[in-house]
C-alpha cells in the first residue's frame, strides 16, 4: 500500500510500504477513508533531522474496518470508525478516568511498529478500546466533520474543559489555527458568553466568528495584550485557551488572564519552561491542559456533529489525494492552507 | 508603641514608632495580642539589601479592637479579632469570588503606610472587610490556634483546596515547615486517604503524623522522588502540595505527581520559571495555587478550631515577647524553631 513517511525537515514522501496485517488478537485493520495533516505534524516538518529510512507519520484518520483480531468485540467488518490520535485499551485506570493519553497499554501512531494515519490502511492496536463506530456510510457527507473527532475538535474541547469554561465564562483563545478555531467552537458550545479570538488571518478569524468568537484581536504581542485588557475593563478573561505552543503564546496567555483565572494549553510546547514566578503566584493563576484524551470526548461530541448542529469540518480548506500529501504539508507550512484533508 | 522593623538581611529590630491612629473612616485600631513570624518573612531576612530607615514587617496578628472608624459596622471596641495576612474590602468582585488577595481596594501589611503585624498595635484599613470577630476573650487558651487562621492554616488549606483534595485523594506534601504541616492537616480534614509528607526533621514530621500524614519520606531529591514513586506503585499521587517555594521543590512536585494530577504551590516562589515543557504536557499536569486568600476560609475553618477538633497552634514551638523578635527570626532561620509566636 501507499503511505506517508517523513525523512526530515521539509521532506515528506508517499511511498510503497508493506500492507498491514493483524499481529495481535486485539488488532484491527482499517482502510483509511479520510486522514489529514495536523499542526503538530508541522513541528517535525520544520525541524526533524534528516534520516535514511524515514518514519511513518499521521495520527488522525477515519476509515472502514477490513479485518478484526479474535479478541475484538463490538466492531464488525464494514463499520465506519474514527480513531483518536492516541491508541488506548480504554479499560485501564487512566482510561477509565478519561486520560486515555496515559493508557497503560496504549501508544502513538507512527511509532514503534505502529502505522501512521496518512496512508491507505492502518493496523490499529487495542482496536476495541481505540476505535469508535460511526453510524454513517463510507460516502457520508459528514466524513470531514467526523474526522475532526480524531484530534482537532476534542483538542479544542479539552482546552475549554480543563480551563473550566462554562455558561457565562469570559474566554480568550490564542491562535487562529485549526485548534484555536476548535477551541472557539468548544467554548461557545459550553456556554462561554464572551470569546475573544487572537489571530490575524482574516479568513480564519471570520470562521472563528462563525464558530462563536465575539471579538477578534489581530494585534500581536504587547499591542494584542493591551487590546484584550481594554476589551475586558483591564482585567483579562477568566479562561485563556493557548492553542499555539510557543513561549510567546504562553506569555501572552498569562498577560491576558484575569487574577484567579486559568490558562489551558493544548499547543504542543516548543518550550521547556513557563514563566510562573512570584507575579503569577500573587495572582493565583493556574496552568493546565495538555495532550487531549480525544477518546474520552468522542461520544459526547458526536451527536451534534451527526445532526449538523456543529460543523467542525469547516476547518478543512483544502483536500488532497495521498500522492499530494507533500503539497499539503507545504501549503500548511506556508499558511496557504488552514488544514488539509487527505482522501487516499 | 514598639514595633518590628527590618533593615536588611539578618537585621531585624524592635523600635519605638508612632502610635497608630485612625486615618480613614473604614479603619480600625487593633491592639495586638498575638503575632508570629512567617516562613515568608525569612526570605527578606535572608536577602533584603540594607536600608537606612527600615521597613515594618509582620502580616499575621490577632488582637482586640481599640477604636473604630465611623464607617465600620459589625465590630465593637473590645472584640477579639483575627486579621488575614492581606487586608481587603471583602465586597468587590474579586472578594465575592473568594479571591481577597486580588481585592480592588486591598493591600499588604507593612507596606505603603500600613503597619506591620509584629508590633503592639495596628491600624487596620478596610476593617469591616478585613477583620473576623472571634467569640473568645483575650485570655483564651485558643489564641495560638486562632492566630493560625491569619495565614498559615488557610495557606495549607488553600493548597489542598486548589489541588482539589477530597475524600480518597492521594496526596504528597513537600516541606515539613509550618505551611507543609498545615497542608497535611488541611488535606486530612478534606478526606485525603493517603498523605505522604516529604521532610527530614523528625520533630516536625512527627507532628505531621499527628496531623494526618500516613507516610514520611525523609529522603531528598532523586532518592525522595524514587521513594514516593515506590510508595505509590510507580505512579505518584494525584495531588502534590508544594509548600517550600524553591525551584527544586517544584521539580520534585512534578516528579511525584500522577499523570493527570495537580501540583498546587503555596510556598512564595523563589524562582521565575517552572519546568512545564513537553513532558509535563504529555502527562496533562496542572500547576495551581498561589497566595492564599485567607479571608475566604476563616469562617469555614473556625468552628473546628474553637471546638478543639483541630489544633493548628501546635506548629508554634517557641513564644517570645516583642523585644525578643530578633531572636525569633534567628531561631526560625537556623531551624531551631519551627514557628515563633510573639506575645507583645
Amino acid at each position: 500500500m501507499r503511505a506517508t513517511l517523513i525523512y526530515g525537515a521539509g521532506d515528506v514522501r508517499v511511498e510503497d510500504v508493506p500492507d498491514p496485517v493483524l499481529r495481535e488478537p486485539t488488532d484491527a485493520l482499517v482502510r483509511v477513508l479520510r486522514s489529514c495533516v495536523c499542526g503538530s505534524d508541522l513541528w517535525p516538518y520544520k525541524s526533524r533531522p534528516a534520516t535514511e529510512q524515514g518514519d511513518r507519520i499521521g495520527h488522525e484518520f477515519l476509515g472502514v474496518v477490513e479485518d478484526l483480531g479474535s479478541e475484538v468485540s463490538g466492531l464488525r467488518r464494514g463499520d465506519v470508525v474514527v480513531a483518536p490520535f492516541v491508541w488506548a485499551d480504554n479499560t485501564c485506570d487512566f482510561c477509565r478516568e478519561g486520560l486515555q493519553t496515559s493508557c497503560r497499554h496504549g501508544g502513538q501512531w507512527g511509532a514503534e511498529g505502529v502505522d501512521g494515519g496518512q496512508g491507505e490502511a492502518v493496523r490499529v492496536p487495542q482496536a476495541q478500546g481505540t476505535l469508535v463506530k460511526l453510524p454513517v456510510g463510507e460516502h457520508s457527507s459528514l466524513l470531514a466533520s467526523l474526522l475532526t473527532l480524531s484530534d482537532v475538535f476534542p483538542t479544542g474541547h479539552h482546552c475549554a474543559v480543563t480551563a473550566e469554561v462554562g455558561p457565562g465564562t469570559s474566554v480568550t483563545v490564542i491562535g487562529d489555527g485549526a485548534v484555536g478555531l476548535m477551541a472557539v467552537l468548544a467554548a461557545h458550545r459550553l456556554g462561554a458568553d464572551r470569546i475573544i479570538l487572537m489571530g490575524r488571518h482574516k479568513v480564519r478569524t471570520d470562521l472563528g466568528r462563525d464558530f462563536g468568537a465575539t471579538d477578534i484581536v489581530p494585534e500581536r504581542d504587547q499591542e494584542g495584550i493591551d487590546r484584550v485588557r481594554e476589551l475586558t475593563g483591564g482585567d483579562g478573561t477568566r479562561a485563556v485557551l493557548e492553542c499555539v505552543g510557543t513561549e510567546q503564546a504562553v506569555r501572552t496567555a498569562f498577560a491576558v488572564v484575569r487574577d484567579g483565572g486559568t490558562v489551558s494549553r493544548v499547543g504542543a510546547p516548543q518550550y521547556e519552561q513557563v514563566p510562573m514566578g512570584f507575579g503569577e503566584f500573587m495572582r493565583n493563576l493556574t496552568l493546565t491542559g495538555g495532550v487531549a484524551p480525544a477518546r474520552a470526548y468522542i461520544e459526547e461530541l458526536l451527536p451534534e456533529v451527526l445532526d449538523g448542529t456543529l460543523e467542525p469540518g469547516r476547518v478543512f480548506d483544502r483536500t488532497v489525494g495521498l500522492d499530494q500529501v507533500p503539497d499539503g504539508y507545504r501549503a500548511m507550512n506556508d499558511r496557504t492552507a488552514l488544514k488539509v484533508l487527505i482522501q487516499p
